[in-house]
């Protein structure tokens, strides 16, 4: 049964400006004292004051990445984050094994090819994790050592999966030469990335996300065999190359201009997350995730991803007999409150609830309330009404 | 007569926070709006809400441009910007003539040689101007059509030199194959730069200059000889493929996450440049200049620039005797007003006032007055006290 949700859903009685609620996996929600910081009037950006920023900034990351090694911020997204890492530790031809089970997987093949490396595939079915076993088994048989890196996302945005990257960089490590690159984009900040326990050589990263600030900051961290790597790498690059980055960053300075006020606000989001302290940041994404997935299967709503597998940053939601994209479009209209829909081939099968960054546990009980509520209101609440927000409840409860 | 400026001029009594005033090429100020705009909670960037802003900014932007084509956003730096205009047109082992008369020109041979084109230099020296003839003797003598493309920088921000770019890209067209690739970072929004009807092909810009906005915002202009150009460009990109931001474009979205808030920003300051309407904007800046000039002249502290080719952007001063930098540090210690030094072997020699953007005659007249009072309290002045912002408000006037 499919039905025009958004024609069944009342609107918003009041349309109110300003009560929208983003539950997408980027941007998302960004706390005030961030919003304030970032007003503040720039300053200049060779000027003490800014060297300051850079210098707290950077010992703050280290401290989110887990890692004594450099970790380089650039005015771009998350992909020119991840391109940069890409692109300064490896060179035209060289062999990568690319894992792919999802839109960012597929995406950094593309990117990685774009750029003439030769690219061999690790694929799973949309919804699975990658095998480490089928990472291992290649890794293995490169006796040759033609491998240089393994390319693979942590949290899959896209199907809301998150990848065994400890068990794979494990691998890699095993294997001797190659190096490691994550996307942790929507992982970091979100669960447990130690970059130097699991000897993970790059990790890129987006300011959107776990960061709990809006857009604009991609960010890059390097193990010293990545910039051994560096040394020898042939691809071509200038506002991408991390050595510029390395070198400004010992003066705490950028080599380009860099995004003041987006500093501002990077400054005052890890020091919020600081506060808080990783432990208690992964036991709330945690925490989410599982209230998230336990309000959704209460109201008859099939996961997408595999059992055990779903990220801590979002939720996939594969209703049957319901279009995805009417429902979360109903559940903005109804409520103000944005999900993220499917991407490519599972458009209007899936909707997605962001729950990665600034997210609280009443927010989770929120989303969770609306999508039952408006379930209820176009009576197609597959179980007993208010299910979804007691198993929600019980699952915050914990 | 070398003077410690700095041990001499008498500190702010007392420190006040927040009373900072920029003068710099970079960033500029920013008007009250636009930093409100920028701290407004983000939306999503696939939302129909962010659509209608992309659609509005874009048509603004072809409005600034004077042009009816493509006018593209990255997240990323003015360099960002300008390396993205260069690699989407050109081809590895390219020929292109690149101007240098200073840091920036240094810059874009730099990023050449970096991703392999061949680069013939037109140099000038620092202060000079770029000498149109040599760029049509040099086109012209190109029979062969070797020549892709001519690179050179409108307001060169490291000398406070205006090249003649109007005249260079009429000898670029009846070179007739030759593209024009144009960085405006710091004329765009400060004079006229009349994309279609000087020819230009590639214009790059970024946020933090004459758009009165914080960094973080790249811009990238193309004409339509400039993509028939992308269709043929072999240089490796992802990030900075102009083709999937055009693709995008006309859907009025992005194929990266853009930095939502820094468009809430470009919006409202796109919105404060067309009231003030084009000419007024151009003739404010000429007018700064003349009048920063006068002011410089009449306390007799030469001008670096060539007379004459003075940027309406920034005046760089060259005071003869007196450290400039130890001056510029006593002008902010003493009055808060961050002026900017000389870059590479100017440092010391040259510090350069930036009246780009956000700035009224009040904020002229008031860097005059504070220089000329640090140079009379230091016993420095060498003309008559008060001179400079006699001249400075005579020119003014005008």
């Amino acid at each position: 049964m499919v039905v025009d949700c958004a024609s069944a859903a009342p609107p918003l009685d009041t349309p109110m400006q300003d009560k929208l609620t983003l539950m997408i996996p980027g941007p998302t929600p960004v706390p005030e004292t961030v919003l304030l910081a970032m007003s503040r009037h720039p300053i200049g950006h060779r000027s003490a004051d800014f060297q300051k920023i850079v210098k707290r900034t950077t010992e703050q990351l280290k401290w989110l990445h887990q890692t004594s090694g450099d970790v380089l911020v650039l005015a771009g997204s998350g992909t020119a984050a991840m391109e940069a890492g890409i692109i300064n530790v490896l060179s035209k031809g060289d062999l990568v094994l690319c894992g792919d089970n999802g839109k960012f997987g597929e995406r950094w093949v593309k990117l990685a090819k774009a750029y003439g490396l030769e690219v061999q595939v690790i694929k799973a079915e949309w919804g699975q994790p990658l095998d480490p076993e089928a990472f291992r088994a290649a890794l293995e048989a490169d006796t040759a050592k033609a491998i240089r890196a393994v390319i693979l996302t942590h949290s899959e945005t896209s199907t809301g999966v998150i990848n065994d990257l400890e068990a794979i960089a494990g691998h890699v490590k095993n294997h001797g030469t190659a190096l490691t690159i994550a996307d942790c984009v929507t992982s970091l900040g979100a669960c447990n990335v130690p970059m130097e326990a699991w000897g993970l050589d790059v990790v890129g990263s987006g300011s959107q996300k776990g960061y709990m600030m809006p857009p604009g900051l991609g960010f890059v961290a390097m193990s010293e065999k990545a910039w051994a790597a560096y040394g020898r790498s042939d691809l071509p690059k200038f506002y991408f190359d991390l050595g510029k980055y390395r070198k400004s960053a010992k003066a705490d300075s950028n080599p380009f201009t860099p995004a003041v006020n987006l500093y501002y606000a990077l400054e005052a989001a890890l020091e919020m997350m600081q506060k808080e302290g990783l432990e208690a940041i992964f036991a709330r994404h945690a925490r989410h995730r599982d209230a998230a997935q336990a309000g959704m299967v209460a109201m008859g709503l099939p996961l997408y991803a595999a059992e055990g597998h779903g990220s801590p940053a979002i939720t996939a939601v594969a209703p049957v007999g319901i279009d995805a994209e009417e429902l979360r479009k109903a559940v903005k209209q109804r409520f103000d409150i944005l999900l993220a829909g499917g991407q490519d081939h599972l458009k209007g099968k899936v909707f997605r609830i962001g729950h990665l960054g600034f997210v609280c546990d009443r927010d989770v009980l929120t989303a969770v309330a609306a999508i039952e509520a408006t379930l209820q209101g176009l009576g197609l609440h597959q179980g007993q009404a208010g299910a979804g927000v007691a198993a929600c409840a019980a699952a915050l409860a914990v």
